[in-house]
């Protein structure tokens, strides 16, 4: 049995934050992020400006994270976005869907009243799952617009869960 | 008659470029920029990094602005955003029309292969006309995600267009 407990990003994290998002992002696969990315930029990107930082851990070991921040400025501020990493070693663990249930507690905490996904690359298929059955619609479909490194032009989408809500 | 002369945005251009931004920006009923943003602020937003930035001349007075820029890194840098504002003095003299045109002929040349925009306020009719009749395709609509500030919460849409094809 596994415990995931979440806690806020701290300084002494980001080399286990770099060793999640350095294989995420090389592949370039599902985040639309240069993936030559330096590691500073990297982490500068991750916990940059405004944006609420956490990390899961599993018996001391961070094997997660994910940020909440504002998706628009001025009239669109109350609708927040998030990104989400995690280390392979927590595939099966319950640590993705800690961090989604975390976050979708937390975001109404920061005063935020849906939570959007700009960019979801169509091919990922199992975070699509895991959002729309923690109440995501996807709203907007952008044609062609990912260009994965195997498949070619891809579809990406736009997924939106209001939080005033149950999903 | 007016000819619409449109050239890269320079330096000096800055007290033209604000005095269209001011009021747009002030308002807060299309852009979801923070109304106060002060001046520094917004030009750098406009004019950032990795930012085509162009002005519309007519008469040698600076009507308009547009920039485009990649709107994701990455597996999603083909696809392009743009951002256009006009002087109230632009009004019915083919400002808009001109700079669309120009961003739909500049995109291609700087290698992107579609153009989106990812927050029109659906209040906004005018533009979505404009874009629209220029080719553009509704793919997303966000709901209530943009809080206008007489008309309360309101949808905003994300809309897209191929360049490698006619309108």
């Amino acid at each position: 049995m596994n415990t995931v407990t979440l806690r806020p990003f701290a300084v002494g994290d980001d080399s286990a934050l770099w060793a999640m998002l350095e294989p995420v992002f090389r592949a370039g696969d599902t985040y639309a992020i240069d993936p030559d990315i330096p590691r500073e930029e990297a982490l500068a990107y991750w916990c940059g400006p405004g944006r609420h930082v956490f990390v899961a851990e599993v018996a001391g070991e961070v094997l997660g994270s994910y940020y909440i921040v504002r998706n628009q400025a001025g009239g669109g501020s109350h609708v927040c976005n998030c990104g989400f990493v995690t280390s392979p070693a927590a595939r099966g663990r319950g640590v993705a869907r800690a961090m989604l249930a975390h976050s979708l507690k937390t975001a109404p905490q920061l005063g935020f009243r849906a939570m959007q996904f700009n960019f979801v690359v169509a091919s990922n298929t199992r975070a699509i799952d895991i959002w729309q059955r923690a109440g995501f619609d996807v709203v907007g479909r952008l044609p062609g617009a990912f260009r994965h490194p195997e498949q070619g032009f891809v579809d990406a989408l736009v997924m939106y869960r209001r939080l005033d809500q149950a999903p």
